[in-house]
């Protein structure tokens, strides 16, 4: 139990003591949130407004567009999901784990897809959604990345194939022509291409309040620094 | 409960019966997330890999620049939190609700702190931080609005004081000056200001899998759309 500014009182429940939480309850106390092994409960004892920090509400996608010399995309069929066996090939995507950076889950994913190592170099877009699961949004960042080896070598566990496709291929698929996302996000590729679309870059920084590191996102071409 | 592709069971317990969550737990099931008044449980069935949903990992944030025909900005001074007593004027901030669109936030926190009705402009650039509260991470966006009212009403509950003050004043501030992120973000929106500096704006969509509604931000400006 910690008392953060005296007004709210914290209990951290290891799930094997759940049988607590019921006489907790009884005190006034409400799950604030949980993960798989703990839930943790809150109390907020002032008649002043409750300005506990709000819960975690979004989970973090990224999907990665890698172009190599050959205006060739890397692309990938996944095992599992909504998409298994329509054919459809898509960038790598994946969920960016607790405590990781956006830029190093890009990365991070299409090594464990393709085998292929790569560079981050920016957000090229995203999107929010609502209700992606239970009450909880979702945030999705289409990033860039710069390959820096090219002999793929799929995940066995998620991957049906992999390859490299000539972006003309790629967004000639029914299913990219026939969804405005999809859509959208080809022509963002495109511009990005052909050199007119800057997007948001991380510019690594110590930050005011929390850990050393942290990145900003910005323009960074606009902002000429 | 329900069953998930009958590879996941899930288990919605409200917090009056968590009495029942031992025998769950015995069971086989652990905790996936928890709002106030329930604990989602989950059991994955299968030995192939868990493909639950992630629980939600990031809270969001916002932070508006919002500046008048006297390239004055809209500043406020906080009741509460790390900064009071300091005397710094800073932009109005506010965290995203559950559910709410990042431009619809911003439009929402400038109006409920300060009582300026507010048009969204564009995200000009945005943070992400680590263990912000417990294991969970921050995504933080700085976003321009147009104002389209001027007579500021500060909020009582939570604002100190709020005002349009001259851009130039705003930035003189030695905190604004002292810290790398504040720094950073000043020169962003003098660039803004100067009309030569895109941020990511946003394109209302059908999504493919959630909602009807979701939003789309980027560059349209260099996109031409």
């Amino acid at each position: 139990m910690l008392l953060q500014g005296k007004k709210g009182v914290w209990i951290k429940m290891p799930i094997e003591l759940v049988n607590l939480v019921e006489p907790a309850v009884k005190e006034g106390f409400y799950c604030h949130h949980a993960e798989s092994r703990y839930l943790m409960l809150v109390h907020w004892l002032p008649s002043t407004p409750n300005t506990l920090p709000a819960n975690a509400s979004h989970r973090v996608g990224v999907s990665a567009f890698v172009m190599n010399e050959k205006n060739e995309v890397l692309v990938v069929q996944e095992k599992d999901g909504k998409l298994q066996g329509t054919g459809l090939w898509k960038f790598p995507t994946g969920v960016v784990d607790e405590g990781e950076d956006i830029c190093d889950a890009a990365v991070r994913e299409i090594k464990e897809e393709t085998g292929i190592d790569s560079e981050f170099v920016e957000i090229l877009a995203f999107r929010q959604s609502h209700k992606s699961f239970f009450e909880k949004s979702d945030l999705f960042f289409v990033c860039m990345l710069q390959p820096l080896s090219f002999d793929i070598r799929p995940q066995e566990a998620e991957i049906e194939a992999a390859q490299w496709m000539p972006f003309e291929e790629y967004t000639a698929q029914p299913f990219v022509q026939e969804h405005e996302f999809q859509r959208y996000i080809a022509d963002v590729c495109l511009a990005k291409k052909d050199e007119g679309y800057s997007g948001f870059s991380p510019v690594p920084m110590v930050s005011d309040f929390s850990l050393p590191k942290s990145y900003l996102y910005l323009n960074q071409q606009d902002l000429d620094i």
